[in-house]
């Protein structure tokens, strides 16, 4: 194998895996997000080639490693939570497989658990949900039958958006019945130091997530799972 | 803090945590679920007290991670997965805080992007897939209007269930409206050497499964995304 797609987690630097470690630590070219912990860029061997993602677009990067990857360098591609949990890391893969380039997923841990789990609430819970839906934030500008079929789903609902569109979520889930009351939380930098909450009704959290003035990446959790954060006390 | 709620990931023992191997390597105590890998639990130091969670309940369960919290020593609670994520782990954080024990979440790697992905099988895809639903397989014993709305979701439906419920999962999602030609893939031990794979359209799933004689543990997905596995050659 010559290609990795690893994942680094969803932020603490302690949540890479043994293997993807291991593997980060003898790389000869590392391909690394933005929103991947420097600690763990910092990782790859002195002399390693070490490219950011976000100076180059996707078929750029899936150029790279295919490259990278036919001169047979050891090369590991640094994604954020798991390559293949909205990581467009299936599409490296094709254009990989597609080339001939050996490779390997070396799966991680996502932000779905992890980030709200960071925050105190896990995303089931007996007796409260047992059906987790994970959605982007563009779900609320699709075709309106999908989007309440979504806002209406049993469980716990999963969001991973920019903070622009928590307004406009909101209102969508509202507007498909939701009832005001209806317990969120936006996660800004989850898992991290500088990790920031905000829990609010549906009705109240986009003046809520102003107020507080969070910053990207964020998540949001829509559901009463919320509600076992002050039960639980985590922070 | 005394107690760690760790996930120990899908079932490649090189899939814990950095951070979860090095709490498990330091533990006076480790309380481990019967589907974690045998090599991670023979990480734990000699002279650690190893409880087989699969010998006591849920309740005698938490009573221990109280107990042995309470006395000041270094627990180890390492579970199969992510905690938060259909692990009961918010069940034990409860029963930790309630206690006034100090704990802590570490997460680790969900079967629910890794095992799929171990069989070629990215959970979302551009174009293919951008919405994830989790579910049990009680959700189709549950009342059918519930069962509907999960069958007919967009996207991707992953099932954590035993196999013995796979023809009245499959059954149920096609008289809630599913075409017979539906892919779904049946994933067993994922991410171990002993994995296995059976894919079919819906209609003909649990006929397959039967014939391949698989074990449980078992994950099951359906929708589109299941074809990118032959265009990915992983398996």
């Amino acid at each position: 194998v010559t290609v990795y797609l690893v994942g680094a987690g969803p932020g603490d630097p302690g949540l890479i895996t043994v293997r993807g470690l291991d593997l980060l630590r003898r790389a000869e070219v590392v391909v690394y997000d933005r929103l991947v912990a420097e600690e763990l860029v910092a990782e790859a061997p002195e002399g390693a080639l070490l490219v950011a993602r976000d100076r180059h677009d996707q078929p750029e990067v899936n150029r790279l490693l295919v490259e990278h990857g036919l001169a047979g360098k050891e090369v590991v591609r640094l994604k954020g939570g798991d390559p293949f949990v909205f990581g467009r890391g299936g599409e490296e893969a094709l254009a990989l497989a597609e080339a001939g380039v050996p490779f390997e997923v070396v799966h991680g841990v996502s932000a779905i658990g992890s980030v709200p789990g960071a925050a105190g609430i896990p995303v089931t819970h007996r007796g409260v949900s047992q059906q987790v839906t994970i959605a982007t934030g563009q779900a609320c500008d699709g075709a309106s039958p999908e989007f309440a079929a979504l806002a209406n789903a049993p469980g716990t609902l999963v969001f991973f958006m920019g903070l622009a569109r928590v307004g406009r979520l909101a209102d969508g889930l509202l507007a498909a019945g939701r009832s005001a009351d209806t317990l969120a939380a936006v996660i800004s930098k989850g898992t991290t130091h500088e990790q920031r909450v905000v829990t609010a009704p549906l009705s109240e959290l986009a003046s809520a997530v102003e107020r507080a003035g969070l910053e990207a990446p964020a998540l949001v959790v829509v559901g009463d799972v919320v509600a076992l954060r002050e039960r639980l006390g985590l922070d």
